[in-house]
């Protein structure tokens, strides 16, 4: 009503150079910490008006967190700043030949792109898990889940035919990463420290979840070690585990398994993938497998004014022959990186080149238990890893409101063994499923 | 799918009598909590798994609060406790001669029924206000107009067209009872103190906020003083309250007034009054002015087995020749005192009749500021009454939990001038705005 195709997203040009940065997510909003009072336009824009801390999306989807505490709004991380606009807008094309970026909201011209778009989840080409599985990539998703957990439960007690409560109460987690791993294991907490009390009517015993992963082991990113353990904490908080499997298809009550065997489900949580945030209107030479390819500059090959970091962003090193992993620490530290370069760009200096500095890789798995694989092969596992895994998360964490809310969620659901956010506040629906589902 | 009207809810009989509440509001908890572990089998029924502390909804749609810490689990509520069920079903129907109530979930069977329903959003007929404005009765309605709130002012950034963006920053309130006066204050307070950080680029002066009131005074139902104060505290936190004017007609972007102006806005609030959430099936002598008769044991004319309790109950006295208001505390005065008297009936002991005791009225109107109506015709304004509010309304607040996060959000927001809530995650479409909006 208020916009149309033609129009232009107004903002009045400065004596600075305008950098635009697509995407609000680690990648984004490093950077724009980085560029705050600089010699430089700067100029955000995301289709939310908050940063997301994915990490933890899963415990939002299992009534650990509330969204709130981990989001921050993205005009909040950049209060106070001259120079620095935020528009909410979804980038539909990128034309570099006018070296402009098109929006819902209208056209905005730039003289620096940067992309920080991530990754979103990938289907491989599967409709019918498309249609019909939970993704966990943002929050509306993860209150989708959140809802549909719960209600799924409710309808448990409600019914009186025992294969439908059986569907109800079966979980399929496919993808044996670090989020699949997560949110089964936070599933298994479910079943064994917090819903039975809730539900005395229901046989907990009839809730089975299953984690589905096509490769011969857990966690492929992390250490033999964190594989094997993360199973073994997975099985104590009755997860069956299934490996060398694959999901062929899922119609919203039926999953078919690549050896043709079935299970009934009301529930399939899709954690299999993600693939590139692609904006269309780049020249094809640059994508490689859903992702930008970008020298040691982070420069999008065969462009010298956009670049691209995280997850949308593949740089190849001896280390990294195919791009580095799709990883918060990356685009943290990438975004950073290009800041510091970008900070050079307005000053005429010499661009340095990235190197990531590996700081491990780490999974939890549920109640005092988590892996962690530091640099130097130090691994370690069980509390101590969860310990580890809490701090860095609290430490990583936008925002001193959402260390402290989060912060004292865990305290409490620790002592109280308690959930305190399990309310279904999106009447659930799946023919509804929010429009973001493949965004 | 795994429902039919011809179902029936399966709850399986014990040696008491079984007492379904429908209605898990103020009224329907104060009476299951009375009625824990007595000689009655108790099966409470809403069409939420959650209770909403509705006074605070306001603070949830100006992003001064998390939804999830305005509500409790109606299940965490009964946890523990006997012969207690909870069916989360919407009932759409009593059937008094078969002693049963009908919900989408099947047919349950009573052998005394207590009805709890509260209220509902009052439109008095006008389709057109029904379709297009926010309603402020519910939590997903709350989400909704956060949501609309600040998507205003993200559009109004974008937008060219001067006459759009005064339209986006107008924001009419209707109706000059507590709710009205306490969303805009907070509209104001969010004005004067929260937003304009967020969005240098808009001229907050821009920002109007008109309080529309038909009655020639704000909060007729508390005393002279709280109305001018309130009053006088609206006018300093820049809201313009307009008296004896009633909105006749709105279409999304345009309200027409009873004196015939009009204002463009993309926000009208509608806060004008509340009706009785009756069910059909019972007696049409049973009901007057959408609220059902009862006597001082709260039972329903008519009826030896039914009950009613809160607002949907019209209990006449010398004192409320009327009813009651339609207030909090008479629900869990009311739900207390009825819980007491069917322990009574389950003692074969007789009722006792119910006696409102008066503990005053209070609405807040923004930072520092409210006004208090003591019993005995003492009355608070300004900082103290603001204290006073905030006190009565942690302590009332169900949940340890709540309680807390409630108390550490006010001091944040009171130290830092900051809203942390604003986020945008109901992407807003006036066409799909929630389904349960009449309900």
């Amino acid at each position: 009503m208020i916009t149309s195709e033609h129009q232009s997203i107004e903002i009045p040009r400065s004596k600075n150079p305008r950098f635009v940065i697509i995407g609000g997510g680690f990648g984004g909003i490093e950077m724009a910490k980085m560029l705050k009072n600089k010699k430089a336009q700067v100029v955000l824009l995301d289709r939310h008006n908050y940063h997301t801390f994915i990490p933890l999306l899963y415990q939002v989807a299992t009534a650990g967190l509330e969204p709130d505490s981990i989001a921050e709004p993205l005009r909040k991380i950049i209060e106070n700043t001259k120079d620095f606009y935020f528009r909410m807008a979804k980038v539909d094309r990128i034309n570099p030949e006018e070296k402009t970026v098109s929006t819902a909201v209208g056209d905005l011209p730039y003289d620096y792109l940067i992309i920080a778009t991530g990754s979103k989840t990938n289907y491989f080409g599967n409709e019918s898990i498309y249609k019909k599985a939970f993704p966990l990539k943002q929050i509306t998703q993860a209150l989708d889940l959140r809802s549909q957990i719960l209600q799924n439960f409710e309808k448990a007690v409600q019914t009186k035919n025992e294969d439908v409560r059986q569907s109800l109460m079966n979980f399929v987690v496919v993808g044996g990463g670090p989020t699949g791993v997560e949110v089964s294991g936070a599933l298994g907490e479910l079943k064994k420290q917090v819903l039975p009390q809730d539900y005395p009517e229901l046989d907990f015993d009839m809730m089975n979840i299953y984690l589905i992963e096509g490769l011969p082991r857990l966690l492929s990113g992390m250490s033999d070690y964190a594989g094997n353990k993360a199973l073994e904490y997975l099985k104590r908080f009755g997860v069956t585990v299934q490996l060398e499997k694959m999901v062929k298809a899922y119609d919203g009550t039926e999953v078919v398994f690549s050896d043709d065997t079935k299970l009934k489900t009301q529930t399939l949580i899709w954690a299999a993938g993600v693939k590139g945030n692609i904006i269309d209107g780049l020249d094809e030479k640059s994508i490689e497998r859903d992702r930008l390819i970008v020298d040691e500059y982070n420069r999008v090959e065969g462009y010298d004014d956009i670049f691209a970091v995280g997850d949308i962003a593949s740089m190849k090193t001896a280390k990294f022959p195919k791009g580095h992993p799709m990883l918060a620490p990356v685009a943290i530290q990438q975004g950073k990186h290009l800041g510091e370069n970008i900070v050079r760009i307005t000053e005429n200096k010499p661009l340095k080149p990235f190197t990531y500095l590996d700081k491990g890789y780490m999974a939890t798995v549920g109640r005092k238990k988590a892996v962690v694989d530091l640099p130097g092969g130090l691994k370690l596992g069980g509390f101590l890893a969860w310990i580890t895994w809490m701090f860095i998360h609290i430490f990583y964490l936008i925002g001193f409101r959402n260390k402290l809310v989060v912060f004292s969620n865990w305290v409490w659901n620790y002592f109280t063994y308690d959930r305190g956010i399990r309310l279904i506040i999106r009447p659930f629906d799946i023919e509804k499923k929010s429009q973001e589902i493949n965004d």
